[in-house]
């Protein structure tokens, strides 16, 4: 049986880290790369600086030159992080009959916020008989699925709580300024009243995905807040510098109201060295009901890894779907793999 | 739309926990229930002592009388713990063109154990056009489905650990017999050793649906051991009392191999008033690996409780599935339902 071939558009730190993850896997090959300016015409190999042993090399390339009809069974989409920028990359994915696996956080359950571009994607999925996943560790998992999973041990739900406290110190200077590390407490306020600091994104599509796959109906829109995480010791990480008094973190709360009251909430604070004040990073779930769960991850599951291995482990799962756009909640169960990638591929 | 139809044979406590949770939910009905000796002929409501209003009666009737062609959505079968015992009411069920789901411990993962009656059962259900299902809370989710949902954010799985520390307090005297609750260690070993002792059943079922689930093929047969948990303080329970020196609990645990080498651990030690000892009570997931995830539930999911809601949860995935043989790794997560049951068919 031939590998699964593979396509990844978007070779930042998500999509190198696929590429870098795919090479070890067995069934499976990447056969194209797509990026654009300077990188064009680079190897692949090069640019990961991953001996390329005897596989044929793979020159990074313009979008309309590798994605040519049926040139893959799927391709990993990591440029984005809203629907409405996604969207054009995948309808021409899906135009070629390739199904697509976008690590967009919107496009984990883009019906949240983009319902017509949703229809859109899922006519033009069907039309062309390949399937749309968006997926990744959070929206994708931490905060969503697994919360849905471990109600799937309850009789009854009354309230729901994921909670994710994360280190962003691995990460580099995109991050750094979404986030507003290293501002003056004025300046972030100033962020989040403009709107220039992104912060998480997220929150409507995990709450939204969790109340639909429970059967919980919103009567509101979800509502969120962001505040700084102002630090009283000095903190540095390999991208950012903080001072006494100024922002070492962003703390994001979201919350999803049925009939008015208060159902679901999601409490997300993101900040570098975060142990330097005694803060242990985690993971938790607290469900409210019959019975009560209350789970803990220690540390949490790091977000780079974490949404690399999401993608591509959920590969199979969508070569194996129905032609659509699907969600984590209409697809089996993560895993690893570990074995032969064409095993788990149905024919 | 007509309600989801459900048809619940055997009333024990698990049963009993299924009817009454349906029994609050919206969307679904009880059509028949299947006992026998005494109990034929009594109402259900009369049996669970649970309100009728204005429903009409359910009277507890004979498997043949009940289970007709196509008069349920569903059958949740909740009398046995071995396929070899609960093959023939499955294959009565599937015959009556009617989907199964079974609380059958070895029905998790039927292959395990019953290579033959699992083709002979994926065979009947797509003849008849429906599909079976084994789950419960362990086996089922906690010591597999769970551990195989949270390797999907990992790249490389080198080492599971599944540990459950579990309270048996709460389960009634078949329970306390099956784990020799109350009996001297000699007594105890001597069950081990003559096979009268049952323990916990399903770690060969856990152990290939891990390995299965992510590629890994194992060398040898799943090893299992049996070990008293005597107790240095007297402890009581509604169904036991132990007296220092005797056993107050069981501890197994399986190990599951790959070339050779131990890649799966099972820790399940079960016993009454764990307090007593200051046993802290838990569901823990260790996965070495990249990147190493630390998860723990405390205290544990309850058993009873979450073996009644998952089976129920499952009722619309099973309705959806194609026809065959299923297992938890081929179907969506599980999830709680809190809305109306007929929302989540697909017609
Ligand atoms: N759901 C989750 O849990 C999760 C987790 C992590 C990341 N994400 C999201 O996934 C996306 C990727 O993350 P990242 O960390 O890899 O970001 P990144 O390091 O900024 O990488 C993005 C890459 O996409 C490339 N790109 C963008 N538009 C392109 C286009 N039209 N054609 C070709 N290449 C294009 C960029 O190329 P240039 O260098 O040429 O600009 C860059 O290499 C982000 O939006 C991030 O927010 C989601
Ligand atoms: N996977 C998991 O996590 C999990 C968790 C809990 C339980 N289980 C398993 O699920 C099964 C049910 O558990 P339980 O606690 O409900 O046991 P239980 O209280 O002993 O109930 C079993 C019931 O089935 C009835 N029954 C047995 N054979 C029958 C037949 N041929 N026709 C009609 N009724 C029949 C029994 O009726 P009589 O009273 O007339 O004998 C009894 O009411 C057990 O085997 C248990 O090990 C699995």
């Amino acid at each position: 049986m031939e590998n699964v071939k593979v396509i990844i558009w978007g070779l930042g730190a998500m999509g190198s880290g696929m590429a870098e993850m795919l090479l070890k896997k067995k069934g499976v090959e990447i056969v194209g790369v797509v990026g654009r300016g300077k990188k064009l015409g680079t190897s692949m190999y090069d640019y990961l600086s991953v001996e390329r042993g005897d596989r044929p090399d793979v020159l990074i390339g313009a979008y309309d030159e590798v994605i040519t009809e049926k040139a893959a069974d799927v391709v990993l989409l990591c440029t984005d992080s809203f629907t409405k920028n996604a969207f054009e990359k995948i309808k021409f994915c899906l135009e070629k009959k390739i199904n697509v696996i976008s690590s967009a956080e919107e496009m984990a359950y883009p019906k949240a916020q983009e319902p017509e571009l949703t229809k859109e994607m899922d006519r033009i999925a069907k039309e062309n008989g390949v399937t749309v996943l968006g997926t990744g560790i959070n929206p994708g998992l931490m905060m969503d699925l697994l919360v849905i999973a471990l109600t799937g041990a309850c009789e009854e739900v009354e309230h729901l709580t994921a909670r994710r406290v994360n280190s962003l110190s691995p990460f580099g200077p995109a991050v750094m300024e979404e986030q507003g590390i290293g501002l003056t407490v004025e300046a972030f306020n100033k962020g989040v009243e403009e709107g220039t600091l992104a912060g998480h994104v997220g929150f409507a599509e995990s709450v939204n995905m969790i109340a639909d796959a429970i059967g919980w109906k919103l009567s509101d829109k979800v509502k969120q807040t962001m505040e700084p995480i102002v630090t009283s010791v000095h903190r540095k990480s390999p991208y950012a510098e903080v001072q006494p008094g100024d922002v070492a973190g962003c703390a994001m709360k979201g919350y999803g109201y049925v009939d008015g009251e208060l159902k679901i909430e999601m409490d997300h604070p993101q900040q570098i060295e975060p142990e330097l004040e005694g803060v242990h990073t985690g993971d938790y779930i607290i469900i409210k009901g019959t019975p009560n769960i209350n789970m803990a991850i220690n540390p949490e599951v790091p977000g780079g890894i974490g949404t690399i291995a999401m993608c591509v482990n959920m590969i199979p799962h969508v070569i194996n779907a129905r032609p659509g756009l699907k969600t984590m909640i209409d697809l089996p169960v993560p895993r690893a793999i570990m074995g032969d990638m064409r095993d788990l591929i149905e024919r």
